[in-house]
């Protein structure tokens, strides 16, 4: 495989030579910025052989560099060993960014290329400017991996699927309406959409063209006059074609965007999300368009759920729990009962047992099952090398989620295999108060998450220890489950917390080596009391599973923290059990049974 | 008054006709762009009578506006009636922005102007490009209030002293070569001073030009080959000449900055700080130069204070803690005593405690006196005729603080003049476990003070009170009280707070009619531990003076809030008793004795 990449990179450099390229661009992503691409947009997997999820290659005549953040930096110096790539750590501060590089490397009227498809109109403008201080050209245009990816996969062609207003709570012409009242208020005429997730929603259709997200690779534009779904025809049965029409949907070929995008009538008023929408299809609007940066109203809209969607995300909180208790019994017997159980075998029960239940579709995510130090790593994945088999000791952090075709889960939760030590506990009951804390905050109308942020973490900065990730981010309807743009993170996002928005809630901290702790329920915003002082918001929280009781120290909880406690393992109980078989209660109801101080 | 107010608008109308000009705005600004200006700016109170510390007046042929905040609708409104000047409330959805209203009253190819001294760089070119969307022109050169205004005032000429090293910690030299080093970071060769508490604290110099705020003024420019000073010549005595002349500062004419400014070199690079810059300056800088937008480095340097600065602020607090308990005490005899103390008087009083410390030089701002329904207006300042007469009852809220040479103090205590009632000490102590909750903190280096606000407001939250004001505002080492760039508020900053910088710790609540309830005191960061997750800081309370015990619902504090209430009180009387007398100590000893739960 090593010697394949080098030969790879040798028959791009060739390649570039020929084109006038002294250095080129290969992003991790697709022409929908999509954050998992589908196989025939994973180029730069297959020029560096690195996997993870975040990374971007640059080659030059001379040098070949990935670059990286601190999730994938062991993983990445093993993937890269012999390749003749070099690791470029991200944001340590010896490490040029990849601009700074370009600049030292390249001499004046040298070009930059990469593909303009999967480029964001913000970044490649801002990478122009850049390289424009010295002289360097940056050309768009160029999808040089393609004529040396001889087996390169097709554009994903699976049918996709109409979810019914019952379900979805709107129809796709109201959808259409609101998107044009909030163009309107932009001041634009039309807007195109590229953010899979977004025409999702819009559409209400859903697909199976990248893993987990159930979304349908699609362009489209709207204005009041004039909605155009673009999309590969063979994805379409007769009858959801016949039904996007009846909601006045014209539909054309998802190879046409660029052309309609071409002849769109000058003087017309475009709102475009920079950074969500690919520089390449920016290119192609007319220049005597005007052009309006904002963020995408429809991405805005998604977010904030409508009673359906919500009565959904109940119904598949309460699945979840369902497969979450039999998991978790089934995890013990085969514990106790000394069978072998790896990180993989883990994984693969859990998700059968989601499978069985109604209107599933697939896991939402990739499964994080950490045990003991895998558990400090945030983004562990098991693969046969690692996977680990469990020991009646220790901690074991199990990160996953489902898609249903009501809704979207998200949850982790921290189990002890053996009997806990004293500081495990500390730590998970410090954990636990963030998440608590978070979880019955009352806060007034036009808070955003960076304000709440510290709720969560404070018990743990009270005692030195901090978690570098955010601690909310917004889940999707049968959709992302990392969706925008709202989200709770010590990072400022100028984007309020409004009623129906769907977040997780999600703590944690890392001891490298020895285990991982978080905590991750789903919540959604609320409204609480009217006062004098305005309208104030709450959270609820929507994820069913017990919380391992071994692992508190009681005394660390404050009487409220233990009240919330209580109060929330009765209700996982009581909406749990009637699903449940005898046994299974009485396992649950010892879980979730009070805790006393 | 009212009707020289009328008649100065319509002699402004004539000469706005004869200059062409058919909107004219008239900000409260000085070229400085100060939150306090010297009376010569004033132009805005002059135009309209209204006192407020913010607002703007914009007058077309047919109409008069002010715009303001919620903290002066009421004092506008009757300052303003009979005048012919509309009162605008900011920022309410109805009011339309100065903007909206130009692009409303006037005609295409119509002139808005105003005296580009007064106005900042940034906010006058995005009102450019605002207006040039309905072929508005903006003319920045029309200073016609002074062509009206027959006696107005000179430009303040009081001498200026030289701060020690002793008190500043730091001589200008150093200081001149920290601010080099930042410009050369940031890819500039030069910078221009205009705000003044960044020029008084690069030239360790003092003045009193303007109210409360003890700065000088002048403008500066700084590079590595040329320091210039620019100051009105009668301000420097023949001593504080020759010592700025000695640390290489060219002394140069206030009057002559525009002129050096057109005349510097082609192709150099000028740091700008767009919103603290006035555009009449920026536009005196030639074409050829370079302009790079950014923060001020003095402004970042100056926030971050050297040991001799914070041992500065050490000594100011044990003299202002003095003077409060004194004027705590007399107040209290007073009133026990059945005789007359008002809102003024106890202000004068206070004042002249504070007068009989060494080294003091004025009130650091116009202290709030506010009893109360009163306490409940946020900004309010007592004139005759609102002049309350304290009564043994409810709640009296003082605001005050001091300008000393070896530092600056600001602090808010509420006290019951009464037994107060339940609903009051529930208030007060929401209020207190807010101030108690940010004064404890402890969070990683990087941390913005956005992120801690909410320390200080849930148990506001809680209960459903809110309060609008920021938590938190930086302050001057015998400079301003209210200084940037951090901050501790509801709303973004990027500035992450740093060890050294000095704030204030307000929270707050107000019940309208009934009483106002703010406990502040001045905190500094401080480092506290490194662990393995990083650099950990905390704040160090500074400020020594009683909190009021009476009004503490004591169940409503936990074990740790009432440790640290007090442990505050118990160094409050460590650190002052030595300067009492015994009937003093006698007094504070009860005032701070331990509470127990």
């Amino acid at each position: 495989m090593k010697k394949i990449i080098r030969e790879r990179i040798e028959l791009l450099r060739e390649i570039m030579k020929e084109a006038n390229i002294d250095a080129y661009i290969i992003p991790g992503s697709d022409p929908h910025l999509s954050e998992y691409p589908a196989n025939r947009w994973k180029a730069r997997e297959w020029i560096s052989g690195f996997t993870g999820s975040a990374g971007t290659v640059v080659i030059t005549a001379e040098k070949a560099g990935l670059w990286t953040d601190s999730r994938y930096f062991l993983q990445a110096a093993s993937q890269l060993k012999e390749t003749g790539i070099d690791l470029y750590k991200v944001p340590l501060p010896e490490t040029p960014t990849i601009t700074e590089f370009l600049l030292k490397e390249l001499e004046k009227g040298m070009t930059v290329g990469l593909d303009g498809e999967t480029y964001s109109a913000a970044g490649a403008m801002k990478l122009e400017k850049s390289l424009k201080k010295k002289e360097i050209l940056l050309d768009t245009s160029v999808d040089l991996i393609d004529k040396i990816w001889t087996n390169r996969p097709l554009v994903p062609g699976n049918p996709l699927f109409a979810l019914p207003v019952k379900i979805t709570g709107q129809r796709v012409t109201d959808k259409l309406n609101d998107i044009n009242d909030n163009l309107h208020e932009a001041g634009a005429d039309c807007t195109l959409l590229s953010a899979l997730d977004e025409i999702a929603w819009t559409f209400n259709i859903r697909g199976n063209d990248v893993a987990y997200n159930p979304v349908v690779i699609s362009y489209a534009f709207i204005s009041e006059n004039e909605t155009v779904l673009f999309i590969q025809p063979n994805k379409l049965t007769m009858e959801v074609a016949d039904q996007l029409k009846k909601e006045g949907v014209i539909l054309a070929d998802y190879n046409k965007v660029k052309d309609y995008l071409r002849k769109l009538p000058a003087n017309l008023s475009i709102l475009i999300d920079m950074p969500r929408t690919n520089i390449a299809l920016f290119n192609a609007i007319p220049k005597s368009c005007t052009i309006i940066e904002e963020a995408s109203p429809a991405n805005y809209l998604k977010s904030i759920k409508n009673e359906r969607e919500l009565e959904g995300f109940r119904n598949v909180m309460v699945k979840d729990g369902v497969a979450l208790t039999r998991f978790y019994i089934w995890l013990e017997k085969q514990m106790a009962q000394g069978e072998k159980v790896t990180e993989i075998s883990a994984t693969q029960k859990l998700s059968s047992f989601r499978a069985g239940q109604p209107l599933y579709i697939s896991d939402s995510f990739q499964t994080i099952c950490g045990y003991a130090g895998h558990g400090a790593i945030v983004h562990y994945s098991a693969t046969p090398e690692t996977d680990a088999t469990l020991q009646p000791e220790g901690l074991l952090l199990i990160d996953s989620g489902g898609q249903y075709l009501d809704g979207t889960t998200d949850i982790t939760r921290t189990i002890a295999l053996g009997t806990p030590t004293d500081a495990m506990k500390k730590d998970f009951t410090r954990v636990l108060k963030g998440h608590i804390s978070l979880a019955k905050c009352k806060f007034p109308e036009g808070t955003r998450g960076s304000q709440l942020d510290i709720l969560a973490r404070k018990a743990l900065w009270d005692a030195g220890i901090n978690y570098l990730h955010g601690t909310g981010h917004g889940i999707g309807h049968c959709l992302n489950v990392h969706e925008g743009p709202q989200s709770i993170r010590m990072e400022e996002n100028p984007v309020t917390l409004f009623p129906g928005m769907v977040l997780s809630n999600e703590p944690a901290m890392y001891r490298t080596n020895e285990y991982g702790i978080r905590t991750e329920n789903v919540i959604m915003v609320r409204e609480d009391s009217e006062t004098e002082y305005g309208q104030f918001l709450s959270f609820e929280t929507l994820t069913l599973c017990y919380i391992d009781n071994n692992l508190i120290h009681i005394p660390m909880l404050s009487v409220r923290e233990l009240a919330w406690l209580n109060k929330y393992h009765q209700k996982v109980y009581d909406t749990l059990s009637p699903y449940l078989t005898e046994e299974e209660q009485a396992w649950l109801k010892e879980k979730t049974k009070p805790l006393d101080n």
